[in-house]
């Protein structure tokens, strides 16, 4: 079965944790926004009126399913292709942790959005600031450290389990991401979780990830996305 | 088998989504933060160095499972009290909408708290009105159209399935709670979204519902939860 990736075409943005995913397990897919008329494929199956219209991209079309919400599609993959326990408890434990990243993801993008994402970046500049101030004093050592602590109480190798999962892939990004937004925020907190700064690193050397991140496949970081690099807002 | 929930003892916040299905699945359970100690209890849990703490409350504790995130439980509740379909199309979907009322109740609380969780609410006044505004022109309509563009397709009378769902329990806690934080705007408002209006209704009628929500184990809506009343926020 080639599943087919629904996703903006020009960002990492949420999309990216089940790209990931689905390169890892070389998964047969297409990211269909991506291909001729891809957006406006998506936009009508977001407009449907009957079936299971989802809310916002990404979503993941199996055959004649639809599955919308990253955390969801993430779930439904791990169990198919090896990235996930196989046990209800294992799988349970392992979707509250990719639920928890998705929190954290939500107030990364508030640190540059913190008005309103429908309002542009440059008229909240300043209210963006605090928020930012906000995240790296109370939040990211809080979510980040909540990981670390994870990475060393199962043996530092993985999150979970003995082998890599999904949410091993989301951390990679996360680590990725934040060093692109907040190059000197990052460099200076890194010390503070070793452990995440490793998996990330061992992630980006698995064999197929690393050709995809080498691939025109990974869009490059950019202002549109989630994790954006904005001077003024990297302390 | 006895429940344990373990949530703030003093807000229904996102822990009320979970009391909603236990009660209306007549499930025994004990809220544990509300009885001597429990606090502590609660703070321990997240604590612990080993098995599986969570990063927040609320968590269910279910025999030797520990659960964590409020999709996640009830997704596991869901599947045991017949408030979820039995296939796996209509868990995935239920879970998926169950998902993205958990983002519009972020964007709920960041109305009040645009500039971070961890600031007082009288440090971000201003910010805080932009926000609304924002939510109340944009966000509330968008999602709140959604849903109500499900139940219209589904019939009017679920937004999934021909039974009651844990969904439908959450969409009854929005219209309550948004009726809470914005009397004024939810009474312009309401003409919009008459199927979840009546779907809301509904539910607060059903007999285990109608009974909890008149009892002592129901904490009053106040300004220390998601769904808050401030006037100025109220246009």
């Amino acid at each position: 079965m080639k599943y087919e990736l629904y996703y903006w075409p020009e960002i990492q943005g949420r999309g990216e944790f089940v790209r990931l995913a689905l390169e890892e397990a070389a998964a047969d897919y297409v990211d269909v926004a991506r291909t001729a008329r891809g957006t406006v494929a998506m936009m009508q199956m977001m407009q449907s009126k009957d079936g299971t219209p989802p809310f916002a991209p990404p979503f993941l079309k199996a055959g004649k399913l639809v599955i919308g919400q990253t955390a969801n599609i993430l779930l439904y993959l791990g169990a198919r292709h090896g990235l996930a326990p196989k046990s209800e408890a294992g799988r349970l434990w392992l979707h509250q942790l990719q639920l928890t990243i998705a929190d954290f993801v939500a107030e990364v993008h508030d640190t540059h959005h913190p008005l309103g994402a429908t309002l542009y970046y440059e008229d909240q500049r300043a209210p963006a600031k605090k928020r930012t101030a906000e995240f790296w004093k109370e939040r990211a050592p809080k979510y980040l450290g909540y990981f670390e602590g994870l990475l060393a109480a199962n043996g530092g190798r993985y999150v979970a389990g003995r082998k890599l999962s999904y949410v091993d892939l989301s951390l990679f990004q996360l680590i990725a991401g934040l060093r692109y937004a907040f190059p000197k925020n990052m460099t200076a907190f890194e010390a503070e979780v070793p452990k995440l700064v490793d998996l990330s690193e061992r992630v980006a050397q698995r064999p197929n990830i690393k050709v995809y991140l080498a691939s025109e496949r990974r869009i490059p970081f950019n202002e549109q996305g989630i994790f954006r690099h904005y001077r003024e807002l990297d302390a």
